[in-house]
């Protein structure tokens, strides 16, 4: 089958499923986004897209800019980075604190709530706005797209109804694992959880994960070889929060999800994939979106185990 | 490079670092173990098969045996077993007993201790006698090797020192996921751990997980292509206890760690590796072992990711 | 108004409330004792006894026993208890086991299960059946009356069911904190548990914990006057696992619950009270029981508040 | 022996063991205080006040100041209080937040910070200026005393470097435990812990606890009897944070200590003690003022046990 019929064989298998999940309604931009939507897009090595559905409207892509900004880290500091943060599941909730009080601040892995301050304020230097600029820009090069934004609604409106990450930030800051003010990081974080992007530009943006860091089509350098399979094994195990095993065990491949109903999975050497369907399951990730993708594994034979 | 090559390269890299970290002392029969032993054995889904160091000397598997309880149970059970046990990293040490209570007794994976009697308990049907010599008959048929056994004396000692697993066991059973006695369930459990396998026993039986859950050199078929994925997602996940994240990052394999030292790793559709080295690290995995397998990792290119 | 009269009163308050609450199922010997029992018996330091409702009917004490048997610990042991067993409230379930783990099996106090395991062991030295006869023989001579015994059915059934216990024991076991057998640990455990006292034993044999560690009646030493200050405290702090700060608030008396639907409770200085009704609230004390005694506390202004 | 030479004794005996402990150092304001000092004063119900040692040094009176805010919010809202937080002792540390992720929001008790805080929101109604000077009247009120302030430099200091009560304020806002801004509850927050009061004062202030919540010297109705009893029990149940059951269990007095080094502590119907010995525990409270009340205790015989 090529990548073309996968594409519209997901397409069509999900249209029954569609609707199911809930909405994050935590925000008014995130709460009225129709949870009609599904979009499927495929950026291979060789520079092939296929797209499905709705894979051009930009959606909120929530925790999966963490993989960006991750990287980002990961460049700037290198192993340094792992003094800060851990790199275990944590087994538990995207934004839960018990964890960081038993282990004095040191975030499990960069994927969750706190892990992600962490990383923020690694990258915090020249001050907020220049870090939210670098971040921008960062995305923009590696989906060689200079349209990519951040939404200002979804940022303001994350500001105003973030406690739980004010909680996690004032926590790590007592801890000393905050270098930055507290307002800092945070503003920082509610902006690139604010990028807007579509599945074709996630997928296209995230290709250098499939490639050993490099992007294929442009030739640009983004991060390292082995820092990209460090980034997939970070995905592998803990992505998608208290439910990495399940997908882990029903896609296979290593992924990140977000609260807007995005999913970005990767298969190595082969192909940078975006899904978005808005209906989340209880544990925070798209609910179609992972059927999708178990679905497009089965027809592609891409999981890596 | 080729196999040997490997196999000898990293031989003689880890020839530095032996004798680090610290042998199981917990019984006698562990305890006594020479902790310079080192043996790697790689065996590829061609049938190819390369040793190096102590590969034909047995050790105790331990925690490695749940690999092949886990496919004994799925092959009997099918997706029944994960009502019983769940497919989550849990975070925690390989014997903890704190999500058992918040999670009513539902272990976080099958690769746990508690996860593990519960597989055990799901073998029991004709009594934990019948369901030990269905344990080595499994593994002697997956090894296509009739002269592997359990250690009697490992059996005994870990029946008399076992009272962390007999907590477990009890508190499954108050919680009714046991269904059999306890004492029969720690019966199975505590001989499956005594199973002896050298390094070329050990990567021979796991061979049929690196090749669809179909032994590629006698056409057995051990388990399904999907069970076989499935469990090696597992021990991605979870294959380490609270370690699994780090292996991940550092070998990009699935894998799986026994207490005697010994390590599992599937390179999917390429090879199934066993290393052994009995110096532990503070998390229960062979200290060397991991070495040798991230050393093996980047000389083969083989990481998933 | 005389203690006759505040008896009367509250066992007719009480009548409106009986049958509240869920009589404990997990024998048989306990699912079927009639949840319309009610008894009261308060026995002064002057020897004054007053009873009302079914204060001669044995029901099982269950936890209140742990108070005899730590009153026994403090004698023979003195201080040297505090190095195995903690004295600080748990704020978990009478059964937890987590915080058990999180110290190293060193139970927060020891009128929890671990603790009262930890506590029987301490009396082991002659064996199980010695220690058992032991405890009897304390109570009998506590409440000055040779007729109290064990209820055998009761003892069993616990035996058979124990399995959370079991676990507990194991795990204090693997943990360091119990030197004798578990299966003798476990047999004393149930023993003391089964032991059956009406309302008017319960509450005689406890008096010496109103009246600075001697009985008032026959000038038998019990123990010193600080042990009893500081049992009583115990028991204030942590006599009724997740509910003790409630009890506190509400009696202002030190007390012990069992469930069996008994709770005992001291006024220093004053009186020994015991009240029997066998419907259980949420954290396994007698719902009527605790009614009873807040009416009580405030028909004779006894809190120490 | 009278209370004149029970003081002096105690001050006597405290000599050996000043020193001891270390002084909070997190803010220069309590890091600078002479670790030397010791006061205690003892008021009681019939008027008589015995001071010994600094007694009229004002201290940074910190957590015991709830004591003061759980008055006011219990004479504002009665038992609805007890809807927005519990009265169990928590078995954590003061500034734990684990309890209140388990637990949804609601603090185990108002004498720990969360507590606390919740008790300082429901005190909010005319802005932070208006409760911080009502809390403070409330302090002169109960104390006969229209000198005691507000420490301006502790207040400016706890809120430049109070991020775990940030996080643990914001924390309670996510779980809409909070109903006002989480930036004015603190503001009153750490102006309530920055009330300065020496150990006369202290002691006088809270005689209404000692005598039914009314000022025996005034008549001032402080508040009803009832919940001045349970205001006692509250304070013998979790006034120490992790350390409750240690202080009830060697004191026998409800109490309630301060990071700054204050204890307070109630004999019931007979007076209101005041010790501070800036020298600190590891659970954070006087390790010389716990020593003196357990000795004021065994000289008076006023343990409630």
């Amino acid at each position: 089958m090529d990548l073309s019929d996968v594409a519209a064989t997901v397409l069509q298998d999900m249209q029954a499923h569609l609707v199911q999940g809930r909405v994050a309604d935590y925000i008014p931009a995130l709460a009225r986004v129709d949870p009609r939507h599904f979009g499927l897009a495929i950026v291979t090595c060789e520079g092939e897209t296929v797209i499905a559905g709705d894979a051009d409207v930009p959606f909120s892509t929530q925790s999966i800019s963490k993989v960006f900004t991750l990287t980002m880290a990961l460049e700037k500091l290198g192993a340094e980075l792992w003094k800060r943060v851990g790199r275990e599941p944590s087994g538990s909730a995207f934004n839960s604190i018990v964890q960081l009080e038993r282990e004095r601040g040191v975030p499990r892995n960069p994927l969750i709530n706190a892990g992600a301050l962490v990383v923020a304020d690694t990258l915090l230097e020249g001050g907020p706005a220049a870090t939210i600029g670098e971040i921008v820009a960062f995305v923009r090069r590696a989906a060689d797209d200079a349209s990519i934004t951040i939404d200002p609604e979804v940022a303001t409106s994350e500001a105003n109804t973030g406690f739980r990450n004010a909680s996690l930030a004032n926590f790590l800051r007592a801890e000393g694992n905050l270098h930055g003010a507290v307002a800092d990081v945070l503003r920082v974080y509610f902006n690139q959880c604010a990028l807007a992007l579509s599945c074709r530009q996630l997928a296209r943006s995230a290709l250098y994960l499939a490639s050993g860091g490099v992007d294929p089509l442009t030739g640009t350098h983004v991060t390292t070889p082995m820092r990209a399979r460090r980034i997939n094994a970070l995905m592998m195990t803990s992505g998608h929060y208290d439910a990495s095993g399940d997908f882990a065990f029903r896609v296979g491949l290593p992924g990140k999800s977000g609260v807007g109903g995005g999913i970005l999975a990767i298969a190595p050497g082969r192909a940078s994939i975006a899904v978005w369907s808005p209906g989340l399951g209880p544990q925070g990730s798209s609910l179609v979106g992972v059927m999708a993708l178990q679905r497009l594994a089965a027809l592609t034979a891409w999981s890596v185990f």
